[in-house]
């Protein structure tokens, strides 16, 4: 493109370093909607030929349905997806094609299709988080009386519903999509007509192109037109926390389906195992959306790191940003298909789950309740009175505080009555927790029966 | 809090690692204030007796005075603030004191103190990057014509207008407080009475203490309320991308700045100096806003890699979310403070960045756009006349292209008329770049209008 | 230090974020140490009078008691430690302090203080890491021959013994010494002498310098000396790498010791507590020691992205290089000691560790291997045997392969012989992984008497 | 390969992010030389026959044939390069193929490969820094004396050498150097026959096979032979360090070749340019360099964010650590060549370069320490006299403050000679600095000599 004034050729370790079309080549759609766009916009404006025009418009369709074909001769010489596309341009319709590129920079052009391409992606992993929020709603229909301990410090803490567990995951993909939709509205400004990072001399009409492109506006200000990647900053943190939201539930998986809880059992398709060892039915795709928690972070640190002290406008560090967004995006749908394959297939044993329950004493909390409740002690001696009763519990050797004698809780605090023991199971214990969020089965089939509707999933 | 079941005390390593009263005593208006929310709502339940609940607002409020006077006693060994301010209103009011814990646990305590600091910090950052974008305006509307080069790679592209310019930054800084708007929308519900894990057995109201917080609602899932953290998470991306912005406009400052640029000065509040090198105004603060970028993605990293692959619900890994938390914060906003600072007082030199603007025949894009619009000629044939025209140019010794004589010109392209010189002045090439968002002297001064409009800024 | 050229101070955010004192102090003994060889070789060398270099080092000497003694006025106005120092000198001794500062600058002295104190930290955290060493050396002594279940992917895989399993964290503590220790010799060059950054016409002696300060050389390039950082960013680096290996064995801590594995108890000073739940017996310092590694990657990625694309030679970019290492040191030792006190009182439970490593049939492979030793089976075909082997165990509901009857084994393979039985059971089976490195209780001891031998253990 | 125990296929999603045979094919060297280790160590002891032994040697042989030569099916099926080797193994030479994991695991053999693979990868980058520091003691060679500013804060500060400021890069990289020579030891230890995890029954030589290969040892515990990446994390942060420095440099370039410095032209080969603006040969190649330095960071802070906290021994997570690991070399190759190559071609401007060492009377210093030297002025009142002699320049409109009037010196510090003038000059002033590591020429010839011995560069 600019040849004739260097007397030598770019170093092949140059043009090693330089090209990219072995990554931006998946913007071709997007790179032949904004052409298209452009065009028309500037027939419409009269600086092209209305022959001019549709000869681009056709020329364009057609190197489209090359490239869909497999049939399109990219060339590493031509550098980006960009010059690829006008060049073939040029091949196909002549000298239309070179008008092609008036009033408009390849600076504005990579930006114009880099949004497109991370608008159409987030809204696909919206989506997709959209369909693993239906797959955990129904789980939790399905599991709203099922208990299970409630763990802090991964300790038996008090027991809690199935139901309830995995609805905490929705609150959390909820807020992630709402991360994600704002990050769309965020990006929801065309750069295109931005130009190399001036503006433009040409009667162009910037709202055209961004309607047609499906934008609510063009950007303000041209410079930050092509300078500024924070779209692709924001997509990449709203995905990382995305992502660090799915690991907790995939470490959830390794630990349920490991031997010492066997809590849960992945399906045959979404386990691998040995030839040998039976239990190893080994939670691969668990530990790899793991994993995938730790690449999607790192790649927003790394285009944060790329664009920290950049001055303006365009500088090729800007070249890496799709490399690291793609990756990115990759990794999280991969996760969250492997998930939903996960979630909608997992086998909970209702016995383990219950009897692990009740580890620990867990419904200590419920008898220091009863004596606030009903004895009007403080909070924090009521809390000591349970300690003594929990230590005798050890002492008898019984499993579960309701397994314990009156008398053993009277020698402690003689006000206690038999109305007491029945609430220490730990049916009674989540049926007691039914305030607002609480972990009873009618606030976890509340909360079903909300989310269902937001959802769109018939009860 | 849970003698009476060791044998031994904790080990002093254990108390310095497990301690973090050091920290959290930032949060001590926030504890406070969820006290006495608390407390309000469990006596308006009938859960505590209207005079216990007068003595711990009153408790309170003089734990509150005692903190601000600087008097009080903070001690280690009770471990983090919301234990030393409930040791300390029970030593004060009694009895009273132990009934406040009822029905909720340091759990939700503290994840509701952390999200009502978290999101005043939001405020306040989004207020500093008001104040620093209604600078930014306010300068550009005093240098809306000044010109200067715009750069692309660090090579003099195409002359611009500093207020077009510095109006580029006003644009990244909006979306940042978009983007902190959004992260507070978000965290704006509330987790108190999540209790430990699981909600409660007692009658409490939850909406009535989201409301006396300033939250629009209650957290819907007790075991989420406890164990996210996506509202740090997002609060530290937010100002991480923030802060990206803020470390270029620093690295345009040094370079500015320095003996190469020199198209602004610092004030003598804003430079460190030497004394014996005059020219040495060395752009400190600038540097240091450079640093904090990394200190602030970094941090954010650090969040997402506690928080990865933890199991539900609390940990005490999170515990370190707070020290990362009001670290980003103060980086963030002394360096708005700085920047502030730095540009509300540079003194830009006109003449520097005119002469400037013309290096390397910064218009040669307005003589193709001529071609183009003059002579039909196609876009990529233009730029291949100009390229010749400015060979001419540079073999003749000339500083810019309009300085050029028709005559050669026309050697190169015969159909170049006189009319194409004064289009080729750096006032002539920003003036003709009145696209919209192009930084035509016009094209800036409806920007500032507006924006004056949107900041609240008279005329 | 450089007013007067300037007509106003700075101001005050500026100040705020432009002083480092509240950082840097801690550097205190190094900066005296730095200025006292500094001071001696002025003097050997005849730059400095005898007298003004006696004054010197007494002045020295008191400011040095002075800090110790809590009793030295630090002064934000002073910026930092050096000028604080300084200031104080000339106000101690008059006017042969104003001569200290001859043929150096702040640039040379905070590269030589801050490469004193990483050193120093460097051998430190590597000493610390000898102490949790030798703990676990002695542990394993203590643990040879018990049986534990080795995981992969978190499930039961092949019975090991606990002795091998705490060696393999020696191993890796083991590199990171050789780390720390490589990092120390990558250091060991002294910058002091570089001055400004170009060296200094004085005939100072920068080997006289760097011996006294105990570094092997002076640094070769006087701009290298005052610009580079990679001494601390290698340390940082090499503390994240420890710090992952400690979060490892912190990670298996608190597994071990939740209600599922109960391998382990922790000890009563390594342990937090409930009132109300008494198997909660919270394993707070692992999960702390885990949020550390977090912390400290990120700092050292921080110091990457602050050094990244700096040009020669200081900028005020590096101020923040100091506060980033000191917090990772100070977390690595705190995380180093926590886990010398956790694990040299931990109580581990042989029982449960060996019922536990019984689960899915985990001597399957040493079946495997005897029909390939035994009947010259390719090891391939063997796996299949073993494998349908395992289904008829679960079939007959047996505990483990070597309750399994002879005739079961020989339906489905008739030559496999009664000797096989006795080798299918974890005792048996840890004893045959008697290869070197496997986990053979002699293989064990053998490696326990090594490990004595090289950490100074006497057995 | 564990076939037949599970009724259902994997999912296709979870094939597509189970496989890595996309990533890891890029082992297939490392896995036949493995193999072929392992097979004749096998055979030398007897447990395999010599027949097997030989036709396993002959297969694998032929194999890599049939790889190098594009030919090899490899099969996503197959999941990884180990089971598509095996698979063809024993397609091409039967049941003796089947006997080739005799005694071995995928766990061991992954880690054999990738450490094979990392190793010879750091042996190579450490090849490719001596080729670019050759190129850059050969520039300082040929720009020993050339004048050139030396910046702090990007400011003017003092005059330097350019030969002095290229031979600071050679330390650096010199140091990187060590690191990756440092970081190869750490990894010299082979982890081949510690099998799943706990070693082997079979009486295999680990001596043998660790010196086939190549390492010095093999690694003493089974359990860290396959759980741990040290190995890896340590590669990747040496990278880092080195791409930190390399991205120093960088830019650098980028600022010698802006418009507003003009120190520096890159070749033709090593620009690209516009076909418009003739200063525009952009340093596409730097600014990539630049962007490779966080690409390469943040894949080390991916890999230790993936390891931390992940219990003992392999879990699939690890994974992931080939593809962050393959791109950090490829990025770190490719920016060592790139930099190679403009280094070795570039064309400074001496006139250009010395000029710009003029600025803000850079010679300052110099007078300061012939106050300190000839009148025996306190170093600190020294730069206070000077600092009046400056504004006095200032004020007379001189360039350099050897164009001063002695008049105006001794106005200000009446005993100052005309013996002072001429050492304020820039030649002066860089012939002045001749301490150890100092900037003069006769400093910088001593260390060209000293590296040229070094390199093996003959003078």
């Amino acid at each position: 493109m600019w040849g004739g004034r260097f007397a030598a050729s770019p170093d092949e370790t140059m043009k090693a370093i330089n090209a990219s079309i072995d990554v931006d080549q998946r913007m071709w759609r997007e790179d032949i909607a904004g052409s298209k766009a452009h065009a028309a916009m500037l027939t419409a404006q009269g600086i092209l030929t209305q022959e001019d025009g549709a000869a681009i418009q056709r020329g364009l369709d057609e190197i489209a349905a090359e490239i869909a074909a497999g049939a399109f001769p990219f060339s590493i010489d031509l550098e980006d997806i960009h010059l690829n596309i006008e060049a073939r341009l040029t091949e196909r319709i002549g000298e239309a094609g070179k008008r092609l590129h008036t009033g408009r920079s390849r600076n504005d052009q990579v930006a114009t299709d880099f949004r497109l391409w991370v608008r159409r992606s987030l809204t696909e992993a919206d989506e997709a988080l959209l369909g693993l929020m239906r797959i955990l709603v129904l789980q939790a229909d399905a599991h709203a009386d099922w208990i299970m301990p409630g763990f802090t410090h991964l300790q038996t803490a008090q027991p809690v519903t199935l139901g309830h567990h995995l609805l905490a995951y929705v609150e959390m993909f909820a807020r992630d999509r709402d991360r994600l939709q704002a990050t769309f509205a965020h990006a929801d400004a065309c750069p295109l007509g931005s130009a190399a990072l001036a503006g433009t001399p040409y009667p162009i009409d910037r709202q055209a192109t961004a309607t047609a492109l499906g934008f609510s506006r063009p950007m303000a200000n041209s410079l930050d037109g092509v300078a500024s990647r924070d779209f692709a900053m924001e997509a990449l943190n709203s995905l990382a926390i995305g992502a660090v939201h799915l690991s907790r539930l995939a470490e959830e998986i390794v630990l349920w389906t490991s031997s010492h809880f066997r809590f849960a059992r992945l399906s045959d398709g979404w386990s691998t195992g040995s030839s040998i060892m039976p239990q190893k039915r080994n939670p691969d795709a668990a530990e790899l959306i793991r994993a995938k928690a730790a690449r999607i972070a790192a790649n927003a640190q790394s285009l944060m790191m790329i664009v920290k002290a950049l001055p303006l406008t365009y500088a090729k560090d800007l070249q890496d940003d799709k490399a690291l967004t793609f990756e990115a995006f990759d990794a999280f749908l991969l996760s969250v298909g492997a998930m939903a394959g996960m979630m909608s297939t997992i086998q909970f044993d209702r016995g383990n789950l219950r009897q692990a329950a009740t580890f620990g004493y867990s419904t200590a909390t419920d008898l220091a309740d009863w004596l606030v409740t009903h004895l009007n002690m403080p909070f924090r001696e009521a809390h000591h009175v349970t300690g003594a009763v929990v230590k005798a519990a050890e002492a008898h050797g019984v499993a579960e505080l309701c397994d314990l004698p009156l008398s053993v809780f009277q020698a402690i605090e003689p006000r206690i009555t038999a109305a007491v023991i029945p609430l220490l199971s730990v049916e009674a214990s989540v049926a007691a927790r039914a305030s607002y969020g609480g972990t009873a089965p009618e606030r976890v089939r509340e909360n079903v029966a909300r989310l269902r509707d937001e959802l769109g999933l018939k009860a």
